[in-house]
């Protein structure tokens, strides 16, 4: 298997904490693929048509997109623990979990397209500060909900992680460890794993 | 339990149309809500804090976002038929649909930002091309696969007529239906659906 990813992205990011966590690093190697929203890549196109990572190819030619379903897939490969709950409250829990990073992640994402891609004259700070709104309320969440974490790292906790590392790396201004210390300590301990460690986001 | 859902959205439509096709619709009540990037919905906030439609709040109080979590946890309510093959390659299949049916719905809304909510001086042509390449490739891709649907209307197909009904809604200069003969049967066909006739799209 082949997995499209980007050092720099988020959403590459789970992929690569869930290959790692779930010792399959060596069944998939990791090809690395650049994006842009405003320069399609044409090669990559072939496997999805959304023009996006993270993609995995599969051995029988099929792509699976996106990161949901791609670590979904994964979490069915091999015999570790799964990230994914089976069936309930947990499951209900840890999805919408990954939900709500996921969202955070894509209005910071959409935020640095504007700040850093847009040309500066074109760009909107109504809409810088309504995805921002999403940002801080996404963050102060994820701050009420850390002490039911326990010691749990799961598909919820994995894209919290990718949350704090991408607000490091892209949006050091926003300072979100002034006001979160419940996740400064969460993201101190999670920062050990190997899996987190070895994958903080690079440009 | 209640939806937050908006008669214009296309996600929230998948939502309502898994709710319809499962019998559920008497059990949930359908809460419009208004929403927009650039000025957020306080009282949503405090359901969910990335602010967006559609989320459904439990009667424990619960609130389960977004539409794919929302949709497939309906998935498990009461006893009708799953919308969600439980395992295996038809698990990857539909729900890889789904997500290049969201994707294509993310490219079209961020789209309509872009056209209709955005100053038009701050508009940005090369976002629009790069987006309208996501949306082409995506239909093409659809068009491509609608042959291996049969009769069946799970997730995925529920998300394939969304997104088309979205652009029949939003981006009729797309015309969608010129190069597509393979989809304006299908769409024709799952068009006679109740859950889909009394979901069209309005503003």
């Amino acid at each position: 298997m082949r997995a499209r990813i980007n050092p720099a992205s988020p959403f590459a990011r789970k992929v690569r904490i869930v290959l790692r966590e779930r010792g399959l690093s060596g069944q998939v190697e990791e090809v690395e693929t650049s994006v842009s929203p405003v320069a399609p890549n044409a090669d990559l196109a072939r496997s999805n048509p959304l023009v996006k990572i993270p993609a995995l190819i599969l051995d029988d030619g099929t792509t699976l997109f996106d990161s949901r379903v791609v670590c979904e897939y994964l979490d069915t490969v091999g015999s570790a623990p799964r990230l994914f709950p089976a069936a309930g409250p947990e499951r209900w829990n840890a999805l919408r979990l990954q939900s709500l990073c996921d969202g955070i992640l894509d209005a910071a994402v959409i935020s640095r397209y504007e700040l850093a891609v847009r040309p500066e004259a074109l760009r909107w700070k109504d809409w810088i500060a309504g995805q921002r709104t999403k940002i801080d309320g996404g963050v102060d969440a994820l701050e009420r909900e850390q002490p039911s974490w326990g010691q749990a790292f799961g598909i919820g906790q994995i894209g919290a992680a990718c949350v704090l590392g991408y607000l490091d790396f892209r949006f050091p201004d926003i300072a979100w460890r002034a006001s979160h210390p419940g996740l400064v300590a969460w993201f101190e301990g999670v920062s050990k794993r190997p899996s987190v460690r070895d994958t903080t986001p690079r440009a």
